[in-house]
């Protein structure tokens, strides 16, 4: 039996990864840049890298690996990574054994499908049997646990709980539909929101000055501040994404009846300017006796949630 | 190991039950009137009748019932059962068992759930590992099966897809939310889209003849006629089901990405007339990949859905 794996959560911009024990307790970390803009070649190598470097001294041959993107986790394929140059239908488990010169037992699954598994096995959901994981970030993802395993579908592309439609007529979005949770819940919505506003040369708010210019992921941080120094347009933006999140939570807790929905992601953190209006409008949609039993937590783990998932799948995996 | 069970499936109306088999072929059946306006005891008494002539000849000790209600399959009460007159927190399993003076072993469940699980096992998703029903009645329900098991989620009431949300203001659901794709897919959503056109004097349609003092379950087969008839009111009523029903799978083709969706219940039968929307409006919402995989089929087994279903459950519980 295998005492203890490497968990691997790669991002646009950074690569962590942590030897992992089977109590979950990280024995060793690293966290560089995944240079996922420079290749597919790149951050093969910058995987190598951190292996060779945190598994030394240990007999590691089990790694968990977690990738922003449409996974092809029975062939160990990135079957589409828009964040990762040249990675679609790229045989990373293979290649990355190629690159090691080794026989590891690699398992590799979608980012916050493994965030999911993380919050489950050490975060927030620690002690339930059933959960769904929404990331609010850039995007909105998704991870769905029923009874202690990941339910990622026929393809693996389940969890999908940033493109459940909201409202039919709404904002388009990435994907291509219109109104999804994603418009109104993630970082790219607000900016959104906040620019919709701004064409209204009348609305006074301090947003004007404060979001020129600024990167979207940190337009959130932006109007969480202006909301609690009493902007209020900055805090009817946080009430939309509450009234929205709600809705999905009232779909999604009649759908599958689970025990908790934990919520996470940079998005997340404005948590007090959001929730009421979401757990409001999830309560006068769902039905009752799955509303009562459902708890909605923050999530716990933060950046290490992806580790310790990834490290996780490693564990359930087959020796 | 046991060689045949009973499955049996309770309606408002009918009370059907059956022999089954391992392989799922049904030897004996009875169909009475359920009688269950007239209370639980005279459900019970009707029960008794079925299971004991159906039986008759037979050692049989395993039984499936389905019931339309929230069930808590685990301690076998009838949590709650709108349909049934006084079976509210009713112990099914051990009163059946009183009356019947026996000690077998008695598995309920959601009626809808059974369904779903009959048509996965016998059915249209005969080969499939996941699937979802759909039952388009006077209600909408729905049930729920992952890998040949149904999710019941934590209290028995997960698949309650008749109460996704599709238009958050639109119409109001008989659960108090509003805009359920039960408010735009069912008998009763049909009727209120009649009503709603008739208010509207100068609307021509032959529906204004044809649905007066009709009941709510003969309405959509009315609609239906009207429809193949030229009525283009009646026509559109049905792309107006399409579209609702559209939008709701492809919020369940993102989220559960799962083999195969059946559509089944009395409103389906006008298959040809929605079908066609449901198709196009699910293909332009939903992510490709687990839109391309899912096949969305009519449902197979009709009534038999239900106590094949039930027959199903008994025979995967323990002996």
């Amino acid at each position: 039996m295998r005492d203890k794996v490497i968990g691997i959560d790669i991002g646009g911009t950074n690569l962590r990864g942590a030897v992992v024990d089977r109590e979950g307790v990280i024995h060793k970390r690293m966290k560089i840049h995944s240079e996922a803009d420079r290749g597919i070649d790149k951050l093969i190598d910058n995987l190598a890298v951190c292996i060779t470097d945190i598994s030394q001294g240990e007999k590691i041959k089990d790694i968990g690996i977690g990738i922003p993107g449409i996974i092809d986790s029975k062939n160990g394929i990135i079957t589409q990574a828009p964040n990762i140059l040249n990675a679609n239908d790229y045989p990373l488990r293979s290649a990355l054994n190629d690159k090691l010169g080794k026989d590891l037992n690699i398992v590799i699954e979608n980012d916050a499908n493994n965030a999911a598994l993380g919050e489950w096995w050490m975060g927030a959901a620690k002690d339930v049997k059933s959960m769904l994981m929404i990331t609010m970030g850039t995007g909105v993802g998704g991870g769905i646990v029923l009874d202690g395993k990941l339910w990622t579908g026929a393809d693996g592309t389940a969890g999908e709980i940033g493109h459940i439609t909201i409202y039919p007529h709404g904002a388009k979005c990435n994907c291509g539909n219109y109104g999804c949770l994603e418009s109104y819940a993630s970082a790219t919505a607000i900016r959104r929101m906040v620019h919709e506003g701004l064409d209204d040369k009348s609305l006074d708010t301090v947003l004007r000055k404060t979001t020129a210019n600024v990167h979207v992921e940190d337009i959130p941080r932006i109007v969480t501040e202006a909301a609690v120094s009493g902007d209020e347009f900055s805090g009817s933006i946080w009430h939309r994404v509450g009234v929205a999140l709600g809705i999905g939570i009232a779909d999604l807790v009649n759908l599958l009846n689970i025990e908790m929905i934990v919520i996470g992601g940079g998005v997340s953190n404005a948590w007090d300017l959001f929730i009421g209006a979401a757990l409001k409008e999830a309560s006068a949609r769902a039905l009752r006796a799955p509303m009562k039993t459902v708890k909605i937590e923050q999530a716990y783990l933060q950046d290490d949630a992806g580790i310790l998932g990834a490290a996780h799948l490693s564990l359930q995996s087959p020796e």
